[in-house]
């Protein structure tokens, strides 16, 4: 009798945005009043750039004709694409990472539920809570998180990083031991980011412990200011204890091709053994790399002409967030992040639970947003609000929020 | 300290076809006489057919108009492929698999490598010998596989189910006590076919014994006889104790586009839970969907001109595995496969070793086929050469390996 991996069943309800979908799906189905804006899931809406679109076609054009077919792709991705990466991401940012430090994915999703496969189950797991969800649950089905204490509504064998608006929605170096740390910046789900000065006590703590920091870099375009780094290899010692995830979805549209890499400096190795090879390994033989025609996208990502599409389509979503933020805080709302990020970070009003101000803000005016308790136990009476949406419906969904009362 | 996964340590040597690769590179660097030619790894060389690059494109165009342009895809795969999934490849053939039962990926290496997740790592494995390294290497970095014997140059904790010629190289019913099976037919890599009958008695067997068959049926496109199943579900009862891999790498050429589909019924079910409720699960926390573009690239694959256009691609392939077997046998070689198949397995002449035989026709030919003993200790002795050539380069590689001495 085949026998099932108990693990998954100790996951707690569903996969947050999948539970989101279907009360959306469910409202929608009856007709509601208004039409539904959707700035919940961290979903894109601008268009694929043009260059990005015409590289798609020659792409497309290369697969029709056997002169230039291609068939599967590289383990590790394309070298014109981790070429391009290693010059625009790192060296150009005075980072010396190497082409064969970068496996291209089919996005930072995939790759942060997996990287924890590398590690024994018996390390101690730390996350910024709130936190992306699929760090946790990923840990959840691997069993290295085992023990939920149904009163306190929170895992008892994992270490929690409280963000609060006390310490600027920034996660403190936990003091108990810990032995694999997450962390993201500029932050899901708060909006927010960290120094660098800030960065490289995380770097400097994990070299001193032997803890490996798994960084998810996927909105560091998003960054405007100066003296925040867009990846955590700008820090002294990162490559001995560091993994950085990336993503093409939000800096360039992504969400839909499926594009992302991930860096693993070859010093990092722990027990002896090369973190860079066990995840050489993986790839090879469970992945079988990006469509050759995305990896040609991902490239024109790095032209000219991308660039420039890109910083423009970012500036917009940018115009959102300072929009969102700017109005709900005119209107009374406590408002966070929203600078150097696509997310704002807000208190819901009225000491309203994160599903009881999702609820009327969806059956209330039809706009849809994401409860920060699903973020995790310190997310409760906060709510997120993206900056991906469209401009018209981003204002719209402005107005219709400031025109509740509670 | 982070301690790493000693599952991953226990892998034997690195991945098959990447050692291939390396040796090929290597020889290739040092500029052979003869030009190389692949008929090893199982990748296509036609182009993706006419009406495929059309849906492509079209899909590229809409990607990059807002009022066209698509996010994250439904964690299932878009209904339209699902619906073409379900309509061609399970309706059509009396299989009453319904759209909620297929899990649309990036191809059916990640899923054959991520299936075995959803069961418990004391399970008792089986697989045929020889057999996809992937079925095994995944069960090892799950740690369900653990104990190598040196001597024997086997696991211990593994079933083989001996595939040779005296059994016309299709496994029998292991004896012992099995929980999780692996099977695929057309078989990579003998190339050798189950009849219906023959499939019964496995499915009965489990329904039996609560074991679960992961049949995988990436080949299946290239059984030209009636007697053979297309589909595990074709068999009575298998919906309770059947998961199927499906592929468009092979019927389609997409081991470039990266597109797959796994069969997880609702009805199948262990210890109370339901598989296809865990795998969804999974296909939600860790994974994104494939890409849009390559979706609308499957649904034409069911259409009227790309069926069509992936017959004649089909028979292309056919036609090169039937000069391969027919020549060789002609040649005096003992040949299997290679009907029903796109693949033609071979004893190799004067007992060679696998990689004796290989070591001769890279570095005497410049032919590069598959050492059948990196499939499994009982494929020592055999090799494994693809119908996925050119034609022309095809004829020539079978015309080089006719004019060796052994």
């Amino acid at each position: 009798m085949a026998k099932i991996n108990q693990d998954y069943c100790r996951l707690r309800g569903s996969y947050l945005f999948s539970d989101i979908a279907r009360k959306v799906r469910e409202y929608e189905s009856k007709g509601p009043a208004l039409p539904i804006i959707r700035l919940g899931i961290g979903d894109v809406t601008r268009p694929i750039a043009p260059s990005i679109i015409n590289a798609l076609h020659s792409a497309v054009d290369e697969m029709g004709s056997a002169a230039t077919f291609k068939g599967y792709a590289p383990d590790l991705g394309y070298d014109f694409l981790r070429k391009a990466i290693v010059d625009n991401d790192f060296k150009a940012r005075g980072c010396d990472i190497e082409e064969d430090e970068i496996f291209v994915s089919d996005g930072a999703k995939s790759d942060s539920g997996n990287i924890q496969e590398l590690f024994s189950t018996d390390n101690v797991v730390a996350v910024c809570d709130p936190v992306y969800p699929v760090y946790v649950d990923s840990n959840v089905m691997a069993g290295r998180i085992k023990n939920f204490d149904e009163d306190l509504d929170r895992w008892k064998d994992l270490v929690y990083m409280p963000c609060t608006a006390e310490n600027g929605f920034v996660a403190e170096i936990p003091k108990e031991h810990v032995d694999i740390i997450y962390l993201c910046y500029p932050n899901n789900p708060t909006g927010t980011v960290i120094k660098k000065d800030d960065l490289q006590k995380w770097v400097d703590h994990a070299n001193k412990t032997g803890a490996v920091i798994i960084y998810d870099a996927a909105y560091e375009a998003y960054i405007a200011e100066d003296d925040i780094p867009h990846s955590i290899y700008e820090c002294e010692g990162a490559k001995t204890c560091a993994i950085e995830i990336h993503s093409f979805s939000k800096n360039a549209g992504f969400t839909g091709l499926r594009l992302g890499y991930t860096v693993v400096p070859k010093e990092l190795e722990r027990e002896g053994v090369s973190l860079n090879a066990l995840w050489r390994r993986r790839h090879g033989t469970k992945y079988n790399g990006a469509p050759y025609i995305v990896q040609k996208a991902g490239e024109a990502v790095y032209s000219e002409a991308g660039k420039k599409e890109l910083r423009a389509q970012i500036d917009y979503y940018m115009n959102n967030a300072e929009y969102i933020r700017s109005n709900l805080e005119e209107a009374g709302y406590e408002v966070y992040g929203g600078k150097n990020s696509p997310y704002v970070w807000l208190k819901t009003p009225n000491h309203l639970s994160s599903w009881e101000f999702f609820d009327k803000l969806l059956y209330g005016i039809s706009v849809v947003g994401t409860p920060g308790v699903g973020f995790g136990p310190h997310g409760e009476g906060y709510f997120r609000l993206t900056a991906f949406g469209d401009r018209d419906k981003t204002v719209e969904a402005v107005d219709r929020i400031k025109s509740m009362t509670f």
